[in-house]
């Protein structure tokens, strides 16, 4: 098991503070579990508080012993109702509430009000897009647990052809392959954004590629229940149709994100064709991402050559239920900064983590490339090992 | 697949809109997945309003098409923008937003405020436990497939004895044990509590069932990362050792729950009698519960049990890791009412659906047993028809 070094955490609180400082705010309360590991090293049932200068309080319900054993901070107290959160604070000296920071993009308005409650006098500022910018910039400590990560994937789309037989179910293709990850210690992925659950990637085979879904991602796939109405379903795998796999594996908290495409016999010549030119956008795109660029440019270089080789109804999804990005942020959530995006100006530096994803969809089928990529100061490097190609079975 | 229903639906709605009008309300939005899928029948990046009276609306960003595919709403209608909403519900002839229904439980503040602006002369109102307290009672069709997703957890808990090996990893076996359910359509599961990040259900071998965790639950276990410090983890599975495995199962957006507990060899007789006893605790609690019976009075009842057979540090988790209920509700979330805890009040009435799950927690591990019931005129029945044994395997 990983534990997360005290010199991160120490270099992490740091940051954050002066951001703090910056806004001028008293300190900031962390309460969602990926940042809360973020700072503290752990995941507990907790509330963590950071004051612009001195020691955080971690302040624990369940567990104090895990909470303890597991994160390097100093300060880890009980707690058993966040009633008594002023009081613990103030037994550390900090006192002042007026300016507080807290996570309203994804705290529910119920805990707010509670919040608004203990402290009647406080302002609260959104401080979701400090860590959130915090973040999107990987230590090398974290580049190479993403590393790690990618190469877990890579190890079970290796696995693939051992597994893929003509008339099995999506379903069935869809647990063997994440079965594959989970023994290497997969355990669940994390969204940020309101209602979008995740729980598994992606398998379409054939015509299921062309069912759009609920979730922001180029294709969606039919699911197995109207519930969950994504990924793998009910359909037989066939041979000479396209076999696309789209999963994020997730270890030791990080996300690495990839697709590759398999074919049973032999694919018909638009889709070849559309792989290729997905493949081609992508090493374009790579070779036009130099630090500094603007994280929607690679997103409009992608759309414009996509348009011009005549996929304008075609290019992350089919006409109405197209997205507008090429890629996302990878690390302790799924939809990190920096988003490859239209709209979105952030620069892309190094030590900035992202999956690139040009895909097309057809009523035949979904078929694209996707790798994850760590920027360096020469440009996006590729962290996916296994080459981008269709691999062809018998 | 399986579609819900125009009846069940309209039912729903109807029951809903009669609340609304008990409230004074002109109507709600509901945006929330599982609450959205109980009430249209479908999930889609969308906006539900349901008006006091009157068709519900539905308005979609994406996908319209499975929208109108899925839903047997009538009024299924494409949106870009949340600031469209007026003037799309306007057409419907909806046009008063004194007094607005709102998700506030689950809603994140942003989102909250955005509404606020769209409708600044609007009063919100948290309508969450409206819809919590209708969905307590299942429809005998939800019922069926309540009893369709416990007899899917049945078949993996039965496939157990062909792939629980010595040696192998708690990692493994969880792997295993999870693609018996998904490639039968298990498809992940919600959880409406916020942080209770819940991807997988439970193995745990030996003491590691002695690891509590952030989720709220009686066993925790170590888990494969300290970011999602919960489950299985990297532990090899010993002979002699309680090999305890808890899942919970959604087919069809239906959560069925369950524990049984396997032992290759033997187990010490401290655990056999916890075993024994924990057993008897949820037959006597069966027995009491007639319908009418405060949701608190079977976890008061089964403590008290507990506490005189002498397991006051070890009921339903390890001293000061202990959890305050005995079982709870399960349907379109894990974490339904009725709650059976201290202080919930409920009266458990036929049609609801809930796991009973009387544990204990030693330092050498976890054990008890979970079934999945539904409360009849006649008492709880059983919906798990395995045995509560601990199967011994060579």
């Amino acid at each position: 098991m990983n534990y997360t070094p005290k010199s991160e955490i120490d270099m992490r609180i740091s940051c954050f503070q002066k951001k703090l400082t910056e806004q001028e705010l008293n300190g900031a309360f962390i309460l969602l579990n990926s940042d809360m590991f973020y700072l503290t090293g752990t995941v507990q049932n907790s509330y963590l508080y950071v004051p612009v200068s001195g020691e955080p309080v971690l302040m624990v319900k369940r567990s104090l012993r895990r909470g303890k054993d597991e994160s390097p901070l100093k300060n880890i107290v009980p707690i058993k109702n966040p009633k008594q959160i002023p009081e613990i604070l103030s037994e550390f000296g900090y006192k002042d509430f007026r300016k507080i920071g807290f996570q309203l993009d994804v705290i529910p308005f119920n805990i707010y009000k509670t919040y608004k409650n203990i402290f009647p006098n406080a302002e609260f500022y959104d401080v979701s897009g400090i860590v959130k910018g915090m973040r999107a910039i990987k230590s090398p400590y974290e580049i190479e647990l993403l590393r790690n990560a990618v190469s877990v994937i890579d190890k079970a789309f290796l696995a693939v052809p051992s597994f893929l037989k003509e008339g099995m179910l999506e379903i069935e293709l869809a647990a063997l392959f994440e079965a594959e990850m989970r023994k290497r210690g997969y355990s669940g992925c994390r969204t940020r954004a309101f209602n979008q659950d995740f729980f598994y990637g992606n398998v379409c085979t054939g015509d299921s590629g062309f069912y759009p879904s609920f979730f922001d991602g180029p294709v969606g796939g039919s699911g197995v229940s109207l519930s969950f109405p994504q990924g793998a379903g009910w359909k037989k795998v066939n041979r000479n149709e396209v076999v696309y796999i789209d999963y994020t594996c997730v270890i030791d908290g990080y996300a690495g994100d990839q697709t590759r495409i398999f074919c049973m016999g032999e694919l018909n010549p638009r889709m070849v064709k559309a792989f290729e030119d997905a493949v081609y956008i992508e090493s374009e795109v790579v070779k036009a991402m130099k630090p500094g660029i603007s994280a929607e440019e690679p997103y409009f270089l992608a759309l414009k050559m996509a348009e011009e080789m005549g996929y304008k109804d075609n290019f992350m999804g089919y006409k109405e239920d197209k997205v507008k990005f090429l890629g996302h942020g990878i690390g302790l959530e799924l939809d990190e900064w920096p988003v490859l995006a239209k709209g979105f100006k952030m620069p892309i530096m190094p030590g900035m983590a992202f999956a690139l994803e040009p895909k097309f969809v057809f009523p035949e089928g979904a078929i694209g490339t996707e790798s994850s990529f760590i920027m360096t100061e020469d440009g996006p490097e590729n962290m996916t090992k296994i080459p981008e190609i269709i691999t062809y079975l018998k």
